[in-house]
């Protein structure tokens, strides 16, 4: 028999009950009125999510699938294109993109490391003639955050596509694709759209569009123009993941009571409750610049990295997640994202407390909850920001 | 305020109560030793059902995902292929590979047409140095079936590869892969798998992988390699629709109570109570080769075929598939596949009595309900044969 659960992982995040309780109905069939509307009403949250008048497109994959979308879609062999490496996440655009015969510029980031605007325009200049950048809003492999608004300012000046991998970042943190220019944007189901994974999303701006229509890089089941053709008839091209979908259209009705800005604050806090929480132990941040989706912890010297996540795991029930090949042992990240609240992060907290001093770190206990506690009492008290 | 609907379509079909509520359960994270078991036991009855000792691979994606990974994944630009297009989804297949740079020799069938195998022969000998024929067990949009066994006979003795969608028919028909030679075989979800849309199958066999190591077209979310790999450690590359595999488990362990020996049973008899009770009716078949899956059925001249869909829908909650583009109003297509019993087809007949009759065609009343009872009984009295 194992302890209660308590999910702090970036992804899948925790899930409203009506979200699950959704998942329980007779199936419905995806060539009908009704469900077109699930589909519609979805659609326009998606876009709410993404502050975009575009559309966004909705498929039946991982956000990889979203991934190789973008690149499929707005691509022509050969094509050169910038790809900033932000960790194992961002190193997936060159990856996707030298599969199809890209000439990929990669920039390659130490884990945890910003890329400042100036230097990706240094970059546009010293590989000129670049179609598109690919980068990343919140790397989940390092809990970085990188300043898409200024990447977006750069960029739309020249001839290249922003392509942006959204997925761990959009609806926990502003990213307004329409203001700040973003040509492309993908995200997915399993992160703040507290829906389980399955789903991914993907925007295109009207630029990228002129993109697509050049595009010649082989596709069928992401070529997104079949995707387009179908949304004027309110359904999807191929059978939709319908049970998911009026899932994550049930989310978004949460998302919506809430609001983008209670959405942005809430996680905002929790992410500084984190933050304070850790540093309280003594212990330090991986990224020069934390966003409010994850926290990524180093794992002090002496200790064991993997053995920590797993007592976390096994002995307290809470699932972090540790770092990611080629650093593992090396950090842990515990996220704040989705479907948490304040006392997610106190048991998260209270939990690495335990979990050091049972591997000889020195903790008195509660030292991490209490620096906390004085921030996250902001939520509750004074702005309300719960979801 | 609509009435009570009864799902007969030919995907997605009914989901048993245990497969809806295995949803409703807390999301699990997928890098953990729990949903390995899970992924496991899913992967095993997978094979099971394929009867196949070879690996079969979830992808996240509907079934046209699977149909682009089985080209992707064994075949190089400007190979030359035979695709036979059994209807709208073996049309697909030629899709496929042209918008890979694929030479495809097209067989085009009229809707509803058989493809005896002599001629398959005569199209390899015709067509010479095929690396691959492109073939469906089950063509949805017209319930025609067709000869596997015969064909991957044949596709053996050359070296060419016999790749088979069998979307909607495997688990409801047998198509051992592994006793009948079968190269690549895949299938999805919603169909005789008893779980809503969103995951596909795909498996090699030894042949297959010989291709899948020399292919060279570009791919990246549906490289079978990757997949591959992943499985020696019990997961999947990519963030797997953790819910709905969870449900496809469930869904499993019902299917392997009742046996493979009872699926197909099940639908023939189900198949049969179907024709059975619209031949009494007068009404036409469309297939030279009816299958157990679904049963395509012209709409008898004068009447309006998606106005007859309409009723059974808007009027008496019985939601049967039209045909497709270009054949729209030509036949509609029942289904007698996955979670039904034999009421839910005397539901269907007893519908189209009533919708019939709505628009003048002569029914008395009852005569297609009878027809199908005499063959129900064997279900019920003889066979005991439910799921």
């Amino acid at each position: 028999m194992k302890n209660k659960e308590y999910l702090l992982s970036p992804g899948p995040t925790p899930i409203p009950a009506e979200v699950l309780a959704e998942a329980s109905l007779p199936i419905r069939h995806h060539r009908t009125p009704e469900f077109s509307k699930i589909f519609t009403r979805t659609v326009s949250g998606l876009q709410y999510v993404f502050q975009t008048q575009n559309d966004v497109y909705i498929l039946a994959a991982s956000g990889t699938g979203a991934m190789e979308a973008a690149v499929v879609n707005v691509l022509c062999p050969g094509d050169r294109v910038i790809s900033i490496s932000t960790g194992k996440f961002g190193a997936r655009w060159g990856d996707i993109c030298r599969s199809y015969g890209i000439d990929v510029h990669e920039v390659e980031l130490a884990w945890g490391h910003d890329y400042p605007p100036e230097k990706l325009a240094s970059s546009l200049k010293s590989f000129p003639g670049a179609r598109a950048v690919f980068t990343t809003l919140s790397e989940t492999s390092t809990g970085t955050v990188y300043d898409i608004r200024r990447y977006a300012e750069i960029v739309s000046k020249t001839e290249a596509l922003l392509v942006v991998d959204g997925i761990s970042g959009i609806g926990a943190m502003p990213c307004p694709m329409d203001e700040w220019q973003i040509d492309v944007l993908i995200s997915g189901a399993q992160k703040a759209f507290m829906t389980p994974p399955g789903l991914s999303y993907i925007a295109f701006s009207s630029r990228a569009w002129k993109a697509v229509e050049k595009a010649s890089l082989p596709r069928h089941y992401l070529d997104i123009r079949k995707y387009k053709q179908s949304l004027l008839k309110k359904t999807s091209p191929f059978t939709p993941a319908i049970s998911l979908l009026g899932q994550q259209c049930k989310a978004l009705e949460r998302i919506r009571t809430a609001g983008l800005r209670r959405m942005f604050d809430h996680h905002r806090i929790l992410g500084e409750a984190t933050r304070a929480g850790v540093q309280a132990l003594g212990l330090e941040l991986l990224s020069q610049n934390p966003g409010n989706i994850l926290t990524a912890v180093r794992i002090p010297s002496g200790l064991d990295g993997k053995e920590f996540v797993d007592i976390m795991h096994n002995r307290y029930g809470v699932y972090i997640a540790g770092a990611q090949v080629p650093h593992q042992g090396e950090f842990f990240r515990t996220a704040h994202l989705g479907f948490m609240s304040g006392f997610d992060i106190i048991t998260a907290l209270a939990a690495m407390e335990m979990a050091l001093r049972d591997l000889g770190y020195p903790v008195k206990g509660g030292e991490a909850v209490k620096a906390a506690q004085f921030i996250l009492k902001e939520c509750y008290c004074e702005k309300n920001i719960g979801l």
